[in-house]
């Protein structure tokens, strides 16, 4: 085979391109994967990875000013911007590195550039074209360049970017987007976050432990709407809590932009409100990277801005594939990771299934964090179920109160005919690490019987789990 | 029925005792349960809860020595002891009380005393008549006193206390059990640990963390001894390069009681060392409370030192029944909760089933954490199954990275010719809130392909376990 020839070829080295790359060279395909600017993506560049090494500054920094709770003491507690953004960088570069180091032992050839898919089975890689002030990795070593490059298929996971509003515009100093807010070059005094999901919430929870005036503004009537409504509320009033500030059911309609502030015009049920910060972080979701792909002239078929793929990435054209974000909702990377190993084994022959998207959890690591799976109860009750919902607060948890993390809910809802777990929904301390044995209860199909005989350790958060289920069938026993 | 008369009485307000009264209230039964010191048992007084308070206040105090590896600094870090313990007492106090709440609001009739079971339907409860220097919770309002109670089914969970070895007996001053430990006057400069299970690693690794000398015999070859070998070795070497001294295969032999101090000659390979330090903790395991109890006279059939009972808690006399540590290994909070709740729930006619005792998870809450459940490499060879193993290291996990914890293992252990997930062994943090998971999948009775199908939350710990069963299946991603 030439040297510009290969079985599968990946646009994109995000979680999902290089996860999709690893797994065929474990199947025995030649495989390349075409990137621009970084291996990981935006996940482990400039997204899950760096704000996760920022929140753990900023829990930690939250620890040390309440260091009496615990009978501890300290003087003069404080951060230095530049160090806490340095930490973050470098848990993403030693990240990059790894996944430069996985596509290397796995034998998989990188190609450093922009691809165009220009017929089914060719590309042709050119030069980066990334707007200027957006950030960008060196050229790996061993990188092949622009050229033609074949592959009988072509696996298109170029992702997604932050989506941009007429009149909010990120402009890389005052109106950030993920990129600027990761790396701010010191701290704001006061902050506006336009949009509540995951990303943005995470950057207020950030930057407000970090002592800045945080204001979010969100166009829905709660945070987080992905999100059960109840967990929302729950978040909602812990974060208010720690001082930070909510507009719901607001959308900003002009940002006046000064010399080193913005006054933005915040709209909500009809009034209108001026407030000034230092910045802004536009975080009012991504959208998929559909462009300059090829895909109108090969007639790959999109729609709401994602192309159209089966459960194992085919798209409208034989050969062509996509996963990940710009294969669709939910743009998370764990559900791009599965469609990249789904599929690449589909392609390979093996019996492979598709992902059960109402299975696939998410995170948000806000402080209290918020994780969840399945359906929402007000999903479940549209969808026609008759419900029992379980309850268990943290409160009234043991490890949670000797942690002196005590707020806080694990919600399960079943369906009432069967007993099957549709979904569960839990806000507090760790909750992003507990969610996965909902997940894995709801890939078995569990009924509420398996989950109530599971011997939970003592004493655990997870123990809130048992008790929730226990909850829902009426038969609680902590509370 | 008369005030002194129930269907259910329950000797021990421990994690067994008081759950299995509430649950057999909430079936309806007229419930009683005799405590003599302390609602919620060792567990909740003196035991698991308050150490993980104790040793929360240890967690936080080393982020705060080590604030400069998060951007963060501080000056003057330090502790005061008798706070750190006051708030791991106010922890307990609050659980204790709690425990007395719902032990009301399911209106279980406490009685306060020793209770001894005088025929099959009858107890005496006595006044308590506890060692003088071992604490006490005050007699809770609305308790009945001693008396002569009746009852159809009699529920023996009196729980277990620390083993006293000849020579070791602990003194309350120089030479301590876990109430002392817990309740430290102030830090001693050095201190020796007898016994390495759950309770001495936990207790070593809060004094090491703050600032104390600190030493660990043990009999057997590996710390933890009931946990998988390369799981221990790892947790060991962690522990020691946090400043723990480990002799292992080594026992004490002798100890000299000083006025401040205590000189310990320990014995390894044929070899004596002396060794002097501040205090001794004992904790060389646990000895099951079935003296005083009647059961001779009545017949109860006991072995190795604990009553024997079948999977529903029943002993060789009808209408008594065991639960807990006092029914045998493992001697552990939930493990004793569920037992509990089958016993009851059989009483009832219920269609309740034993529990699977290999399917017990167990947690000990060192730094590094180390948690378990199902068989070990050794035993699951032993057993005679031919294996593959999984292993997956945090240093190779993103969100470990992030949050500065990249240090750890999950392994898992599959039974090669069905895939059935046999074991699960991890060490490192948050492990002990991970391994629930592990649970719920030996609970369905998972195999591999389940586990792999699952989609675990990026950027998680969790992402391990996933991790470490693709590679017991040759097919790990990020390694």
């Amino acid at each position: 085979m030439a040297d510009n020839a290969f079985d599968i070829l990946i646009i994109g080295a995000g979680p999902g391109g290089y996860v999709a790359a690893i797994r065929a060279a474990q199947l025995g395909f030649k495989t390349a994967v075409v990137e621009r600017e970084h291996l990981g993506g935006i996940c482990l560049n400039w997204g899950c990875i760096p704000t996760k090494a920022l929140l753990r500054s900023a829990e930690i920094y939250d620890y040390m000013k309440h260091a009496d709770a615990y009978g501890l003491s300290a003087s003069g507690v404080s951060f230095d911007a530049a160090k806490v953004v340095q930490r973050s960088r470098g848990v993403s570069g030693r990240l990059n590195m790894g996944v430069n180091g996985l596509l290397k032992k796995n034998k998989v050839q990188i190609i450093w550039g922009e691809a165009k898919v220009t017929k089914p089975g060719e590309v042709v890689v050119g030069k980066p074209s990334r707007a200027a002030y957006q950030p960008q990795n060196p050229e790996p070593k061993g990188a092949l360049g622009a050229g033609t490059y074949t592959a009988k298929h072509i696996i298109i996971a170029t992702g997604a970017r932050p989506r941009v509003l007429p009149g909010l515009e990120p402009d890389g100093k005052l109106v950030w987007t993920y990129f600027e807010a990761m790396v701010p070059p010191k701290m704001p005094k006061s902050l506006l976050v336009i949009g509540s999901g995951a990303i943005g919430i995470e950057f207020a929870s950030f930057y407000n432990a970090m002592g800045v005036d945080v204001t979010v503004v969100e166009i829905m009537d709660q945070i987080m709407p992905v999100e059960d409504a109840e967990i929302s509320k729950i978040a909602q009033k812990q974060l208010e809590k720690k001082g930070l500030k909510f507009r719901l059911g607001a959308k900003v309609v002009k940002l006046d932009r000064r010399a080193d502030s913005v006054t933005a015009t915040i709209e909500a049920g009809g009034k209108q409100e001026q407030v000034t910060v230092d910045r802004v972080i536009a975080a009012a979701g991504v959208v998929a990277n559909i462009e300059n792909l090829g895909l109108e002239a090969l007639g790959v078929k999109t729609e709401k801005g994602c192309i159209v793929a089966d459960g194992y990435g085919r798209t409208s054209v034989p050969g062509i594939y996509a996963i990940g974000d710009v294969a669709g909702p939910p743009m998370l990377a764990h559900k791009a990771e599965h469609e990249g190993v789904i599929c690449v084994e589909k392609i390979k022959g093996l019996d492979t299934h598709p992902m059960k998207k109402e299975q696939i959890p998410g995170c948000t690591y806000c402080h209290p964090q918020v994780a969840s799976v399945g359906l929402t109860e007000a999903k479940a009750k549209a969808a026609g179920y008759e419900l029992k919902i379980g309850r268990f607060p943290f409160l009234a948890n043991g490890k949670a109160i000797a942690l002196g993390e005590d707020q806080g809910l694990v919600k399960t809802v079943f369906d009432a005919k069967t007993g099957r777990l549709l979904g569960a929904h839990l806000v507090g301390a760790e909750v992003t690490e507990l969610i996965q044995g909902f997940v894995i209860a709801m890939g078995l199909e569990t009924t509420e019987e398996e989950l109530i005989h599971a011997v939970f350790p003592h004493p655990t958060l997870s123990e809130m789990m048992h008790e929730s289920v226990l909850d829902a069938y009426g038969r609680v026993i902590h509370m």
